[in-house]
């Protein structure tokens, strides 16, 4: 099974921040942006593993700054990790103020995928070939995420958790 | 500032899984049990601090099971934890399959939220007063989570990390 | 069959009154309601009766007091009539007015719905047990107006109108 | 304040049921017709009025016959009777069958509306001016269920409700 | 193939213009419209053709006033040409102002759609039997506007389009 | 007022084709599409113009292959010619069938936008500095339908319609 690298099949999402996405304090609502990236990262996963690919968790989401009525909302969502049958997307949202030159960014988040068949059966996923810094620097923190979940989960020995236990030391 | 139980401000949603609501393989779409749990753990955390909660972070969600056209799903949001002006609410949700009695848990997720006043400013939040065991051992959970996202941000010392660290011995 | 109590299928739906829920004068629109009390009742019928139920009649919806945006509103249903194939449910709408504290009735409504199969054939519904005064009484008023829509329809001779000629003794 | 006829106000909605709209028997949801049945009346209320109509209550709406998916949904609403500030629409639902010539009717309802100014104020509406029989019959139908509302409510006597009687002698 | 009038396939269609539909300005969105217009067309075509018909193309949207939030928009679409197994349907759009008595013409579009059958083969609609000026005038434009597409496409030598060319005479 | 190249305020949107967007064929509704199209054209617009644009005209979009339920589709529009007030944005859409490798042109649209301030009053647009062979074709045909529209308008003699007479020569 060949390997892919992360910009093959890195989706772009663009929306305007109409009135009905809007808050009691007329910003972007959460759950909006959570569901437009829920869609992003799932187009993402899908060109990685050419198959469907159901969301499986959702991880270190952060709304750093109000997103306002007007504003354009730019998503990229890139595979940053890949496990046996399962993926994960690492999403960065970009704002910019209605009317406003220039955007920044706002918001980060990780969606996993689980890759299945049409019956639902899990698959096995293409390898990924990281590029940059940024692709293999959060390659390395998905891992570290999978052990702490781990050993939540009673799956796992804190002890031969090696990418977590590497931060202490 | 006097403190609340979580079950004072604990909120239900019960939803039915409309074709509207599915993806392609006929099962209920992440994103939009994404924005019913927003909505849901948003009423949760302005009962609880009596003013406007803007989501801060996701994080824990997992998806276990599908969730089929026509099963019926309910969603339940209880304060977690709170910090200064932000808390967390810890969301359980529950399916019964199509016409089949009995239900089962089929996912969790961890929202949190800041308290803002009408202009946006961040407002203090009353202190919460666990009752049960699992509202005290996910309380814990929380404060591990916050000195975790304080390491990687670079705002804590791992060896401050005191709930943490507690994993490991 | 064995019968069953209105509160074994009893649901509650949680919505926020978000700015796409509204009309001109910013109050959360009759229609949008109307939509979320067929979904809490067909959710209340389908548990009763563990069949499909298809919306047969809506009535006595009262709406008395305006629902603004930001407000919190929980709908409650409960079987409060069965006849052969059909069943009555009772749905009372509470209001929590934005962050503050204690909430109060708004409305009330009636649906009907009809059991029916896969094929769309009408099957037998389960006898309700009442236990209480006001579900007791809610079952009576769901006999009068049966009859009083049976004698419109001319499938009823007033004469026999038991329960709806019982009001003018 | 001068009369207008129940036609001058009338409006028509046509609606193709898209699969979006439909149930888990691929008919279309019971909730959404009653969405754009309020939406129909409200039009209707508003240009007899000529100011914003708030509903005020829902009765009679009885669903006969399935709509699937594909048909051509015609409404049809128009004043039945009005009094002092608040008013009645009858509404009336036609069927074409998907790519089949010929429309049949499916639904009736029955929409009540309080006229408001814009500061929620009530206001007196202009009256009604029936033509045909069947606007005759069913404005004194209205009248009937307005007498039975009050009786129910404990704000008229049973021997006073000269409508309603009347269908006993 | 019995030819049908104009008349025979009309729909109309009335829309609230609620505050989900608007942009920034509090005025209606023009995809909202174009969707709306869309739904008008398909059901007016699929009247006609008595078969599933598909938007092919779009032209000559216009808006040239904007429509506010509370104004009420019917759209009226006629069938204007028959090609082969095609046909053009013009749209006309109609508002009155929030509470004024009264509607002015605020928009035109012309929608092309294309009769397929079950497995989306295309098959042929019955002719056109234009019978007022408006619509005899409609028809020409349709076979001008056919015209100058077919040109563009190289697939029409610009000597041999008679309509078109008639304008230049 | 300094020029703009069209790649400047290019527009990207990626969308997934879920169920609820599709029609009886299961194949992407055209109205869901022209909604799309209007979002990206209106975000190019407004970053081109720096203010807001509202849609004015929507002119040849086909629809020459269906998108089917689960396709991935993407859209992106581009200033194509800017008039005094107005300006035109081309809008190209490629489709990725369901989990197959490779994308491929299905639509193209023009949508004309007018610039207007907060009070609603047009505001001139900055001039447009295409690049590319395909970004002067475009522009060129934007003045020949410009020219056509006003002559149908009476507001153009056919004789002064420069550039659409030189196809005829």
């Amino acid at each position: 099974m060949e390997g892919k690298t992360p910009s093959e099949s890195k989706a772009t999402l663009t929306e305007l921040v109409f009135p009905n996405y809007t808050n009691a304090l007329n910003n972007l609502m959460g759950g909006q942006l959570l569901l437009w990236m829920d869609v992003a990262s799932a187009i993402t996963a899908s060109r990685h593993a050419e198959t469907v690919c159901v969301t499986a968790a959702v991880n270190n989401v952060s709304f750093n700054k109000p997103i306002g009525m007007g504003d354009v909302v730019t998503i990229e969502a890139k595979v940053s990790c890949v496990f046996n049958t399962s993926l994960e997307v690492y999403i960065d949202v970009y704002v910019e103020k209605k009317f406003k030159k220039g955007k920044f960014k706002t918001n980060e988040a990780i969606y996993s995928f689980v890759a299945v068949d049409d019956a639902g059966n899990t698959v096995k996923v293409p390898p990924l070939l990281p590029e940059t810094d940024e692709e293999l620097e959060r390659q390395k923190g998905a891992k570290q995420r999978k052990e702490l979940s781990l050993i939540k989960a009673g799956r796992l020995n804190p002890k031969d958790a090696i990418e977590l236990k590497s931060m202490f030391e």
